[in-house]
């Protein structure tokens, strides 16, 4: 196994200690929760009763692979543990997600959650985000507007393409993936940009993450932060 | 003509005056829009160039119909005149809309034209909003979690339905209705719904209108604000 597929593994499956019997986990998107989810489904096939909440069709298909049952998010009262990768993480716990595109249902899931727990390989680490292009859900009618008001705060927003066409995410949107020189301070850059008329959700996660998971070349290394 | 839909074409019809040959005009929503778009038809064949953007699929459906030129809003550059209606203006010329569904195309548009008329008749003019259930365009995913933040700001949200089944807007999300009080301050309100995660515009039209012309039994009376 590659190196660093090898920490992601590593990250994903630490994670799982926190899963107790009768929870509800929401189950984040990517390739890190992708290990976290192998892990388990093994402890189902073992006896724990867990209900997932999958945050994009593409886990919601390995849940159903792997034998995890899942809950449909209408009949959820509470989340107890959500789980999720993140692309960049800061040294405050502050998050840039969205390179899978799975952003809002994302956000949607691990902000109920009562416990959000990051996994990540330690690449993920960063001093100041912003470095990968922060992505922006927007509403596709007029997105070329919503794009140039965006620019406006300082960034070169970029439509996404997939296969030669424009990317949709799970609601249809568009994703613009925004280049900003450096986010030095996400809880405004937040604000500014949801408050923009056409933008649906961004990718800044922010003071959401309670516990960030590392893997590396010793193992893992657990983060958290007192707030 | 009942009195009601005459006032609301004495404010239709004058707001055409504010449309110079050669503009680009914010076609918006609702049956006062109807009578505006009336009347631009009539000048169109009288030989008026301009060219319309609309802010819905019924809009778009009536300029077909009465002649009126359109044009893709990916190729506006900039909008001369937004003309729409709306279902609350306050003293403060704050506005609430959305009682038809187009809430999120309505506010792209208008809040991109160098000035924006509000046209109504004169039951909308109302000293505080929220009489009238507020419109909150959300992500279908989670919608149930949305309403429940939305109601701890104060409001009793509901689902919008149409012939007995859910209502889908033009961008493919729900609109929660949401009955508060009284919405004493605009701006804050919508500041706060806005940043909620699956919320993707409010119904609040804050800082935005800068002509409102209503029809009334005397004719029609035109209010303006210096900001």
């Amino acid at each position: 196994m590659e190196q660093l597929e090898m920490y992601k593994k590593l990250a994903g499956e630490k994670a799982v200690e926190y899963i107790e019997d009768g929870m509800t986990i929401g189950l984040g998107s990517g390739s890190t929760v992708y290990w976290m989810m192998k892990k388990v489904s093994e402890l189902v096939k073992d006896g724990l009763t867990i209900q997932g909440v999958p945050t994009s069709k593409r886990t919601e298909g390995w849940a159903k692979e792997f034998g995890i049952p899942l809950v449909d998010f209408s009949n959820v009262e509470k989340i107890d543990v959500a789980i999720d990768g993140a692309d960049e993480i800061d040294s405050e716990l502050q998050l840039a997600k969205g390179g899978g595109g799975s952003l809002v249902r994302e956000k949607i899931v691990d902000i109920l959650a009562e416990k959000f727990i990051v996994i990540a390989d330690k690449t993920k680490l960063v001093k100041t985000l912003g470095k990968f292009p922060l992505p922006v859900e927007v509403v596709p009618f007029g997105y070329e507007v919503t794009a140039k008001r965006i620019a406006n705060l300082g960034a070169t927003p970029v439509l996404r393409m997939k296969d030669g066409k424009v990317f949709v995410s799970d609601n249809g949107n568009y994703i613009l993936d925004c280049q900003f020189q450096a986010i030095e301070q996400p809880e405004l850059l937040h604000e500014e940009i949801k408050g923009l008329v056409g933008v649906v959700e961004t990718g800044l996660f922010v003071n959401m993450a309670d516990i960030v998971i590392i893997g590396n070349e010793q193992g893992t290394e657990i983060i958290t932060k007192n707030r």
